[in-house]
Parts: C-alpha cells; structure tokens; sequence
C-alpha cells in the first residue's frame, strides 16, 4: 500500500507546529509522502534532520493548491480519504480502505472547502468529538495499517532505538566521513 | 478502567496548542481528566466550552508538580503508563495493559526527568521514530480499549454528529434557558 498525505486549509503561523506533528505522524506512520501548501522551510528542516538522524526517505513537497494534487491522485488511481469529525465512523469504514492500493489522505485544519467532501472516497470521521488533525490522522493509519508500520525498517539511520522496557537503549551508527 | 492522564514537562507558550490537543484528545478518548502543571486558563477555558457543546464531564486540574500526583495515584491502586519513543513495543505491551482497572497515563513533552522511567509501572513506545505526543496518547487510548471509546455517549451535549458518509450532520438540541 502506498499512502501519501495532504495537508489543507492551516493558517500560517498558527498552525506551524500542529503541521510539523501532522508531517512527523505520516513519517513515522508510514506515508511516503507529505504535500503542504504553507511554505514554512523550517518544517522541511525538522523533517530532513530527523531522516538524517532516524532514516528513511520522507519528502515534503510544496503545493500551490490543494485541489490540482487530488485530481491527479485520484486520476492515477488513488483513493481519496477525507478526515473530518463529520464522516463515517472509521470503526465501519476500515475495512473498506484497507483493501485499496494506493490513498491520499486529506488532512484539515479548523475550516475545509466544502468541495473536499464530494471530491473525497472516503469522509472518515475518527470518532465524532473534537480533538486534533494530528490524533485523527495517526489512528487511520494505524487501523489501516494493523499496526505492522512499526515494524518497518527506515534504512539508513545514524540512531536506532531498541525498545526496552526501562530506560533508553539507542544503537549510534558511526560513520566515517 | 479509569483512564487519567498527566501532561509533564512542556514548556510554557511554545507547547500550549499541543498541550490542548493532548487534553482534547484525553477527552475524546475516553479518559476523565488530565492533570497539567501549566496554569494556562485558556486550556482550561477551551475544554470547558468544548464539553458544553459536545458534552461530558471531562475535568482539567491543575497541579504544582508531578511527582506528588504520580505517587498518590500508585498508592491509590492505578499503574502508571508512561510513554516514550524509547519503551517497549505498543504492540507487545497492549495485552497486558488492557488487563488493568485504572491507569495514569504520562505524557511528556521534549525533556522528561529520569525518574519517571522507574516510577512508572509501563514505559510504552508506540513506535521507536519521533512523531508527537498527541498520536502517541492517541493510539494507546486505542489499542487499550479497543476502539470501543468512540461508541460511547457524551452526556448533556448541545450538539450531537450523526456521522455521514458525505456532508456534516448535526443534531442540535434546543434549550429555553
């Protein structure tokens, strides 16, 4: 399953550090990928830091607009998943979108175009009372994924946690260049 | 099971809007109340008219220091949960987790003091890659009860969502007051 993910509708500023956690969940979550339409180099530096120091190869790609990236997902083949406290409860949809290939995840800060909600295959809603972008987006893909992307390997790391039940173990890659 | 969550660590103004997402995710997860050292009234304020409008009784203290809450909670018979990217796998801990009746949850921000990790009965990494403290709450709320969190009511809510799978619907409950 490929998973990328677009954040929309964030106010400048005020939204930096929900975004930066927004973009750190899909990492560490499993997605390839994060489209944004703020264009807050500082966000791309945390995430290039973190690759440096914990692997993988996670990108950030500036957008202009929203809705040109998901016309051409979904006309390559991708399916749309809209987050919203409004949508379908996920305990009922998961199953559904656990069977497709390839999703765009849409997640929103405090106002979306209404348009998102007919463009969308899917408006999940992670239960139906308020909290955050960053906690909706981590339970889809954790449900959708079974859990398993915390299996997952991200290759090239300079630092690796083994996870021990007191205290912190890190294996520190020297390198010699 | 009682679930309560205590907020440690985080550093004035930077980590207010993360703190609140910690807190509204505590609330929409299921757990009764979070306990913060920070005095910042508009958390408080922001979760009061949230519980208005969508119900419940979710409940902010305030507190002077962690440790005193820590202790009267493991005397009181709740084991403690802290997360750390460095604890042991979600996925081999949740077992035993969900077996207990009433937990304090631990959730830091970016330094955390050594002793937590011996106070605390689990130190659980819900994955071993940085993301943020709101996913990390947000998916052992989760695992620990099944997802059954989202079926459950809020009481006195103004307003109810009916989820849908396009759209927003809203039961709004009329008061004469």
């Amino acid at each position: 399953m490929v998973i990328e993910v677009v954040r929309i509708g964030q106010r400048l500023v005020r939204d930096d550090r929900v975004t930066t956690h927004v973009a750190l969940v899909s990492r560490a979550f499993g997605a390839e990928r994060i489209f944004m339409t703020e264009i807050n180099p500082e966000i791309k530096d945390t995430l290039g830091k973190i690759n440096d120091t914990w692997g993988g190869n996670f990108e950030i790609e500036f957008i202009d607009s929203w809705k040109p990236i998901v016309k051409k997902k979904k006309e390559e083949g991708f399916k749309i998943v809209h987050l919203s406290m409004y949508g379908e409860k996920i305990n009922d949809a998961q199953e559904e979108i656990r069977k497709e290939e390839n999703l765009l995840i849409v997640v929103g800060a405090e106002k979306v175009p209404r348009e998102i909600y007919e463009l969308a295959d899917f408006n999940v809603g992670v239960g139906s009372q308020p909290h955050s972008e960053i906690s909706a987006l981590a339970i889809l893909l954790d449900r959708i994924q079974g859990g398993q992307q915390f299996e997952k390997e991200f290759p090239n790391a300079k630092r690796k946690i083994i996870p021990t039940k007191t205290g912190k173990n890190v294996q520190v890659k020297e390198t010699r260049d």
